[in-house]
């Protein structure tokens, strides 16, 4: 085993093990360790909602590689270990398991250590430093666990934060039989995702199964012998204030990276506070990587900074950070679309492309089906496109309804072949009666933003 | 009404009912006459299949514009009119409706002459120059029709042809409760669609439901009364014959483009037999559009002429030549892609991009799941992809199963764009647990083919 390619990853979430996994299949000789903080090894954090909700029968199903995998591929993984400091002169690693001290040499770093959920400034949400009882985060199998074993103690939950994980949240509650309110600081759901039109469609759709206060914050926490009892919301705008009866409460109000250790290894933090990156996964450090929620890359079209908050783009990162310590050269685009989807009270949503406010673009939106209109079971498909309004250039795109996330797939190799909507619109989509219209929404949003670009020339 | 922009159409399928409908949108003023043969509105001959299975429960939902749309939008439709003659010189449509002949000039001349069945040499398949009872091709609402009242006259329907159409047949007769069996002379079923491996997949999931005889012909009728009893099938390779007991048979083997007018008119027919039209939808004859079943276009790739003989590039057709016919500028891809797809039995199948024989090409081919592997319902999805050798471009791509369409129409983007395959292999799609894995069969494909690739240099 040659020394000079010792690879050490630090966290064993989608981005690390992956990476794990790809420095692996890059050099079958190298020793590669991985110190994880958890007690379980790779698991899938998306699948969390879907574990409580019961759609996954059991939470040890979200382990996508086990410990033996790891031991059978000769990968070294260390769990319940918390790496305490990086020696960047003598290229050393010190962890702690238990109370014992593990010291190892690396020649490649990979630095996975994700991201922790934030915590809003709410009265009495915590006690002695600690959430009190019946009040959760999600992030880790943890944290879904204990959400899963406290849905029995009443019927009412609130959710704080109405991104793609509150709202998934909201759908597994509700399938366990709870009333649901989801509060939201923002003026409309969905913010990070979809502009306030295409929100409104998903309000309207699943406002009947959960109760949605946008514009509000939750002030205070009222208890009865330290578990939760209500809540306190207010009108941001109004500042009209209410109590929602709350048996179980759960943060979903966005992430704040782990960035302490490659701080204070001296790399390099980005624009959005997070460990600059670039399309190799290094980072400012020679010889050190880092990837995934921890990290920030560019947007493939502003080229600003950007986090990376997707599972997706963490495997990515895997892949090429795990290549390229072993030895290899895995560049990844000019630049992240932040591809992203869900689906909650049965409904598919998804985007792809840059925050396109401030930019001059011109954008066009189609209401359709999904089917032709004289086949039945044809359902909602809505579509709306983001265009640069000098070049023509397809920039980003929205979708909400039937087959949204693979309609946005379509968009995502747009954007990253440069294509132009003049182009795009004429794209010949599949068509057959069961299965989409002669000209799909997609094409259809093309044209409404063609017609605006000629009225403008 | 200013008689120096008079349009004809000569059909209103999907191709001639959309050229009117553009030709008003881009002219307001100009006269618009369309003459049809049928009886029947522009309607979905691609729903017929549909109708037949009562998927669709009324023949008449079929109709995508009724005469009343047409009258009012002040196009003149001619149904149950037949086409004489086209007087080039003088620019007048001679048609005949009844007895009575209808004279009119023309400033532009669409032609959507469209296409009809072709019926194979089968011996006693005709009397009289008629096929006999039961014997039906299916290419007008009133075969549909026919088919239809036939069915409740036996158990046992035979298709000849393994395409799209005759899977889609098979698959409405199944439904209603018929024992179908379909015959294909060529070695494997969809073979102008899939490639032998891909076709295979899904003559194992259909084989259960339908019987199929690949390599064979069709070589004899028997019939009792002039009704069909017995179709003699003969083996291709060994020569082997067998009889099929058949109350009902199908033609589904393929397509002659109705040229006689065109061809009589003076315009250019190409290698394929099908009238020579451009990007504009243009004939060799000046004012002379054609398009639809009836016309060839160039393969985006290859440049090599193709016939259309599908709906989307026929409607795509239709828009070009209205807007174009009256006085626009619609330019269609440098290039037909042929994205295609159809559902039969549950399956979904779809293809894009050229015919690759002969063409040095490098394959990837992945079988995968619709959705990771912890979550359950994933559906088997397989894709091939074909690129280049090479240039490393994308230029065709085959799929089988769960939302194969959308999957397909992501590379028919990528292959309009031109995209390489190192491009598209890193696409971030959309993923979420209930959606989508992480990395998609569509990717992985991509890497099969980069790594045989890398492997050649």
């Amino acid at each position: 085993m040659s020394k000079d390619k010792d690879i050490i990853i630090i966290g064993c979430g989608a981005a690390g093990g992956t990476a794990a996994q790809f420095a692996r299949k890059t050099d079958r000789k190298s020793s590669i360790t991985i110190f994880e903080k958890d007690k379980y090894p790779q698991y899938s954090k998306c699948g969390l909602p879907y574990a409580i909700s019961g759609k996954i029968s059991n939470f040890y199903d979200l382990i996508e590689f086990s410990t033996e995998w790891f031991k059978k591929s000769k990968i070294d993984l260390f769990l319940e270990t918390t790496v305490e400091k990086i020696d960047i002169e003598n290229k050393i690693v010190i962890a702690k398991k238990g109370n014992a001290i593990i010291e190892k040499t690396y020649c490649s770093l990979i630095l996975a250590t994700g991201a922790r959920p934030l915590i809003p400034p709410i009265k009495n949400i915590k006690k002695n430093n600690t959430l009190i009882g019946n009040i959760f985060t999600l992030r880790t199998m943890d944290d879904a666990r204990k959400i899963s074993s406290s849905i029995n103690k009443g019927k009412n939950a609130t959710i704080i934060g109405a991104g793609l994980i509150g709202l998934e949240m909201a759908d597994s509650l509700y399938k366990k039989g709870m009333n649901v309110t989801v509060i939201e600081a923002l003026p409309y759901i969905l913010p990070n995702t979809l502009d306030k039109d295409m929100s409104n469609i998903v309000f309207k759709d699943i406002s009947s199964n959960v109760k949605i206060f946008t514009n509000h914050i939750a002030t205070k926490i009222e208890d009865h012998a330290d578990i939760i009892s209500e809540v306190s919301i207010k009108n941001n705008e109004t500042g009209e204030e209410k109590n929602i009866g709350t048996d179980l409460l759960v943060i979903a109000a966005g992430l704040k990276p782990n960035i302490s250790l490659a701080k204070d290894a001296g790399c390099e933090i980005g624009q959005t506070g997070h460990i600059s990156v670039n399309r190799k996964c290094e980072t400012s450090l020679k010889n050190i990587y880092a990837i995934g929620d921890c990290t920030e890359l560019y947007d493939f079209y502003t080229k600003k900074s950007v986090p990376i908050g997707l599972g997706s783009i963490a495997v990515r990162q895997g892949i090429a950070s795990g290549i390229n310590a072993a030895g290899g050269n895995y560049i990844l685009p000019d630049g992240v679309l932040q591809t992203s989807t869900s689906e909650f009270f049965g409904l598919e949503i998804a985007a792809v492309g840059s925050s396109v406010k401030g930019l001059p673009v011109v954008t066009g939106k189609f209401n359709g089906l999904s089917l032709p209109h004289y086949f039945p079971g044809g359902k909602p498909i809505s579509i709306k496109v983001f265009v640069d309004e000098k070049t023509g250039k397809i920039i980003a795109a929205q979708a909400v309804g039937d087959r949204a996330a693979k309609r946005i797939d379509t968009f995502a190799c747009a954007i990253l072949g440069g294509m132009n909507v003049e182009t795009f619109r004429k794209l010949e989509t599949a068509y057959a009666p069961p299965i989409a219209p002669t000209l799909d929404a997609e094409t259809l949003a093309c044209d409404v933003v063609s017609i605006k670009l000629d009225r403008k020339r």
